[in-house]
């Protein structure tokens, strides 16, 4: 059974080792995939993007563990949640899954992770990634069912979402949502939305959509249909957030072209 | 089987790669798992703090296979070693094993891996980590037994030994054991010596003791019990490293509050 | 099965893990293991280094998937090719492959990955990793041959190749292939073609031919032989790039010692 694993946890520390012995003590033939753990500290925004953007990529069945929990000892809930299309989501209840699990098809079931039994056998009030998170994960993952991890839930903290665009005179108003380790900016355009020709404005910058990379020259900013099914603005071998000193949020018009 | 790896080889290079390829050449059926790879060049002392926290998290019967070797291909042993409570090491005799080891128990047996059977056909002189450790560890992982791999040791290198806190008029002076990916200060003062209301010194500044971070207001420090049961000076959401100015080392003074 | 996975995805995104997702998605058995993901952006010849490198380390029957692919979306191809001694590479054809089949005994088949019932149902114009490369490695990983996944190739992209040293009056002329994590210096000098007696010269430095680093001083310089087989130049417990200022493509002249 897979388990994806993302979080804050870096790489200087052995957090994430720790997180899967404990998954691995409780089901030893689990398949762990890293999906990232180099969220920035505690950015519960840039996390849920994260996983939002990997969970399609996995088939139905898996589980996705994700810690990036500020309020890791408080009163915060622990929580497990299923989604339609098979998924199942194991973190805090502080926004981090919504996207992923709407993405998913929208939440069948979620309980809140109160029931001792499941974790592990001493809970330190810091580490929940370990101590919580990943004991309930391996017994999903061995077919331990949702509901007697603890009582259910009627609604999940929903306090990411990720900003739809909005119809203007002449086209899309969108942002960007993101910005990936080559520079270039996810926009929240979807693939669907884009007609034939058309061009974007970034600040006082045009951009032509591109069916690929190769249609560009080197150095050149294009548009283009990314790996999420989301607008992208690329620079082909180069970075289009210096060349547009773009960032999350920072405003994309789209125009239809004649 | 479960075997854990540590290394100071980073991840630019492929050698973390090489060496699996080895080790998963004698096992195929192991189970990798990360701890760390970005110990500092050499830096024994911090391998051996990381594989120190990270142990107590696998299963009895997970190898340990450490590699922060700054005398590679010089007379230091090559070693492996079982501890009390079931688990294996296998690395340098430089003083890296040593804490770990304690903390499982203390050991049981070790030997010096002499026996070229066990290892690469072919050992080069600098990366005994693919050519001598990890086949060794993959060997162990199929049951084969230490006493075949060398001849037995009496003791080990204890070069590395975490200092304890010592006892002082009004409470306990300690130390900066480790400082962590959050800038977390894991100091060596035990869960099991703090009075039920304390404070910590850590040079002018006074923290005081918590239950967890969210009993603390954000930006402000606390001093908590951490993942491996010892104080931990945090700053809830931030970084105590930098408004401390703190590092391995830094004293710090505990008084118990009436 | 194992499969290695070299890539420019860099640790900030989860591209890693989506390609995972994608290949276990098609083979749950496999099993994953990371060379690198930090080659820098695009750039081939370092990713070449890497796969060549790394890839002796692996068992026979081995699948090495390689994306490092400025051409994605392009005209260049996408291949397979398995190579004399049973490892199977997975990739771009744009030279990335090219060192590493040949270090492997050559290039036994090579076939176009055209058919579109071995790739992910969806393709993007951006992912081939996810969408191509990994679903592929995943069917060879479970037995699917190379003769159903496209029309066969008769040659390879070769645009990548290590130069080899030339011979002088009075010894080798080599150069710096690769400078490692550690700062030291990998040259195209093999073992094979070093005297009893030698020293190395760089720039203005001589540096004398050790048999490993213990045989010098904290500090000082040497040259000995790497994991590689080749002649690497380094700094015991220093860094060899920064003290001699060199890098890939730094002459490297090789003289015998009386």
């Amino acid at each position: 059974m897979i388990i994806t694993l993302l979080t804050d946890f870096g790489s200087t520390d052995t957090y994430v080792g720790q997180l899967k012995g404990a998954l691995l003590a409780v089901a030893p033939s689990a398949v762990c995939v890293d999906l990232a753990h180099s969220v920035p500290s505690q950015d519960v925004r840039t996390g849920a993007f994260h996983l939002w953007a990997a969970a399609p990529a996995f088939p139905a069945g898996t589980i996705h563990l994700a810690v990036v929990d500020p309020g890791v000892g408080s009163s915060r809930r622990a929580i497990a949640a299923s989604a339609l299309r098979g998924h199942i989501f194991v973190g805090p209840d502080n926004g981090l899954l919504g996207p992923a699990i709407d993405r998913l098809g929208g939440l069948v079931a979620a309980v809140e992770l109160s029931e001792p039994r499941y974790h592990r056998e001493k809970v330190s009030g810091t580490f929940h990634g370990r101590d919580i998170f990943a004991p309930v994960a391996g017994h999903l993952s061995q077919g331990t069912s949702l509901s007697v991890l603890g009582p259910a839930l009627d609604a999940l903290d929903r306090s990411v979402v990720f900003p739809e665009p909005t119809q203007r005179d002449q086209g899309l108003s969108g942002e960007v949502l993101h910005v990936d380790t080559y520079g270039n900016l996810v926009t929240n355009l979807p693939a669907s939305a884009l007609p034939a020709k058309f061009e974007v404005r970034v600040g006082a910058r045009r951009v032509r959509g591109s069916a690929h990379y190769a249609a560009a020259k080197k150095g050149t900013l294009l548009a283009l249909i990314g790996s999420n099914g989301l607008l992208e603005i690329a620079v082909r071998e180069g970075d289009a957030r210096r060349i547009l000193r773009a960032r999350v949020g920072t405003p994309v018009e789209l125009k239809a072209l004649g």
